[in-house]
């Protein structure tokens, strides 16, 4: 009998180190991590009567409803298993999404700063607000929802997006039916499962009963058509969208508010990559007249500075939202955030505060600027090669399409034969079958190779 | 038509400073954090065709049964009350437990270095593992769990225990019955309630129905009598307890584990006031022979570094831990924390690590011993004026005995009287009640100040 936990493997896959900032950089050799070690025992024999001993809990039936792990752990499982293969490759990843140029130093230097201040009698603080600094709240607010109406107290800090979303479930609980774009981000279905809000996956569709999938196809221009929509009681919608690139129009997202509006629903809008946007897409869904009365905000600096591991972010929950009964949304969710968290780190807020100076608006726009590059570059290339590209203008992701064929398969493909690590789009539902995600976080060194890389094998 | 948000109440008290580290400091004139704005906002008269928009979207009976607000906001918002009716005085809090002292130099240094190293290409990382930094689980098993058999992979670091706890709940899900020690820490009964893991609140008991309360009093030596406690799946167990303050003994602990044995219960052990023992009490569940098969622990570094604010926490999810089925409980601790979960901040891993280096180490034993100092204090007043007084051995807390009084009376009392901000018992469960929490974190100025008073009060 062997049993094997799987607890080490995570969705951290960005080991490489580049050789320059914003420069050319050059690949390193892959090695494989020594923090993958697979946990793998076995058991001695025993006799059968032996056998380990079991609580008499039951297992959440929920978590078994969900399927194999989550999605960007397999993706680093199979990239470790392919540098296990190939341990000279010189793997690169496009994969996960993770950010990989250094933090701004107008930021990094606030939050050293404030590092420091936590060892002297007049910088020590404790427990901060559950919702966050009044200082950031309050520069989030003027930022970033300047003249719409958004309060310094509808705003709640926190320690990410992916963070909140989960609390958003909880404050819903499991008597609620969502929908989603298909595709999407994956933490939005798989919380969902987690509350116990779905029925069972059905692999036959491979899809959750109890889940509308709102279908995004180049077809429809990535936007859902509402009229086949069915109506359900929250509305996740990520724009820029997390996997397609796409953003929303203001006439598009015009009438999903007034959808959500006909529907009673409660929108939760994922603005993670609003700063990527170029064109005039609403930067958030709150400059669509009425949606402070059907929608939350969710947003993170994780993809604006390079917090990906620092951790922060936002969730707007304007007090014109209310439940059927009248009972503010806002109020709940503050109870959810005193009761199951505690506030993010004094530290990165410090952070978060110093991305909203004018300098460091400026830093996290040159950044961003820098992956916008990138996209471009990625863009190029397989326009080039003559796929259809979708994304990229508007977000830090490229969306190929690859029609018939498997995204897995393709994954393997490209990382058997160019050593590059990519996501698979059915990995964010359905609608993503036949596509896959490319990232255009990476250094440009490494974005060039792959792009070379990618001729050699698509020419 | 008023409608009061009271989103931007925090649990976050302490924004004494104080003048000096570790001496004497005298307590701050009382002043309104210009943060505490309440939200109050006036509606305009309309036609009363005209109400507010609402969605359909029902509210989630779960939260709809929780009672008040969460405990340490309402202690707060008190306070703030009595900082308004009494704009001149200097109020002392030893109230919601938060910490006072500067992080040791050992420990900031350490997070400075790692907030610069960021903006450098060598030392930037993007996402970090969920689970935590290896170097800093592996840090943890052998600081804590030298020869007990826990591993690396057994152990999840995160933003705290409080956090720890929702997750748990998480990976429960809905279809369990808890037990907890009456009174305990409020997150436990609360995370459980917003879970639906319980019944309605009963007034007249003052408990929430489905959920077995054990009670623990001067009498059973706070520990509960185990012959009288009904089966349950789960046991949240606080040792040494917040708020009485008292720690099990391992005759005590050992018959803790072997009624989850007989009852194949889960316990989740919070031990996040480990460090504070005096005696031989253990200072790890799975101490106790056979733990590793029915036990969680869940900690952290919050009372042991003045990490409070800075948001680092951990929890043991032994890989024999098995659920009815035989599937381990961590595989799916480990998707909980994947999915709904992104790591705790890099810099406050970095300084968790610097606290577990000798020197780190010594300095967080220098701040428990000033907090343990100042526990005596607090315990020899009490015990002067004649009170019976339990905990502040083992524990940063005493638990006052105002025998046949009503503990928010006697908060009140001493709030109204000597400008002290305790905590009433009842706010811990109905065991609690007659009894107020003092704690004793502070600048020694202010518990000496505080002591004063109280011997003033009660001569």
């Amino acid at each position: 009998m062997a049993l094997q936990i799987s607890s080490s493997i995570s969705s951290s896959s960005s080991s490489f180190l580049g050789y320059s900032g914003f420069g050319v950089s050059r690949p390193t050799k892959a090695s494989l991590p020594a923090s993958r070690s697979h946990g793998v025992f076995k058991c001695v024999i025993t006799p059968p009567e032996q056998t380990a001993y079991k609580t008499k809990v039951s297992r959440n039936a929920n978590m078994a409803k969900l399927q194999a792990g989550y999605l960007f752990p397999e993706v680093a499982r199979r990239r470790s298993a392919h540098m296990l293969k190939y341990p000279d490759a010189e793997v690169i990843s496009l994969g996960i999404g993770d950010t990989t140029e250094p933090i701004p130093e107008v930021i990094s230097s606030a939050m050293a700063m404030r590092s420091h201040s936590l060892s002297t009698i007049e910088g020590y603080s404790g427990y901060g607000a559950e919702q966050g600094d009044k200082n950031l709240r309050a520069a989030l607010a003027s930022t970033f929802y300047g003249d719409l109406g958004i309060e310094q107290t509808d705003i709640f800090v926190s320690d990410g997006a992916k963070c909140d979303i989960s609390r958003l479930q909880l404050l819903f609980g499991s008597n609620v039916m969502m929908a989603v774009q298909d595709p999407s981000y994956p933490a939005y279905v798989d919380s969902s499962v987690i509350m116990g809000q779905t029925g069972l996956f059905q692999k036959n569709i491979e899809k959750f009963g109890n889940i509308e999938y709102m279908r995004c196809t180049p077809e429809n221009g990535f936007f859902p058509d509402l009229s086949t929509v069915s109506k359900t009681d929250i509305i996740f919608f990520c724009s820029p969208n997390n996997p397609t690139g796409s953003a929303a129009s203001r006439d598009q997202l015009t009438q999903l508010v007034q959808f959500a509006k006909e529907n009673g629903s409660i929108i939760v809008y994922d603005s993670a990559y609003a700063m990527y946007i170029s064109d005039d897409s609403p930067r958030s869904i709150f400059e669509i007249p009425g949606a402070k009365e059907v929608a939350i905000e969710t947003s993170s600096f994780s993809k604006y500075a390079g917090f990906t591991g620092v951790r922060l972010g936002w969730t707007v929950v304007p007090k014109e939202l209310l439940f059927s009964d009248g009972f503010p949304v806002a109020k709940d969710f503050n109870r959810i955030v005193c009761t199951c968290f505690n506030g993010a780190s004094n530290i990165s807020q410090a952070g978060g505060l110093a991305c909203l100076s004018s300098e460091g608006l400026k830093a996290m726009k040159d950044v961003i600027r820098f992956y916008k590059e990138n996209s471009e570059i990625i863009v190029d290339t397989f326009t080039s090669l003559g796929f259809h590209v979708y994304g990229g203008k508007n977000a830090p992701y490229v969306w190929v399409h690859f029609p018939g064929r498997s995204s897995w398969d393709v994954f393997a493909e490209i990382l058997e034969k160019t050593h590059l690590v990519t996501t698979p789009g059915s990995g964010f539902g359905p609608g993503g079958e036949g596509f896959i995600r490319v990232s255009a976080f990476g250094h440009r060194g490494n974005v060039l190779e792959a792009c070379t890389r990618l001729k050699q094998l698509y020419k």
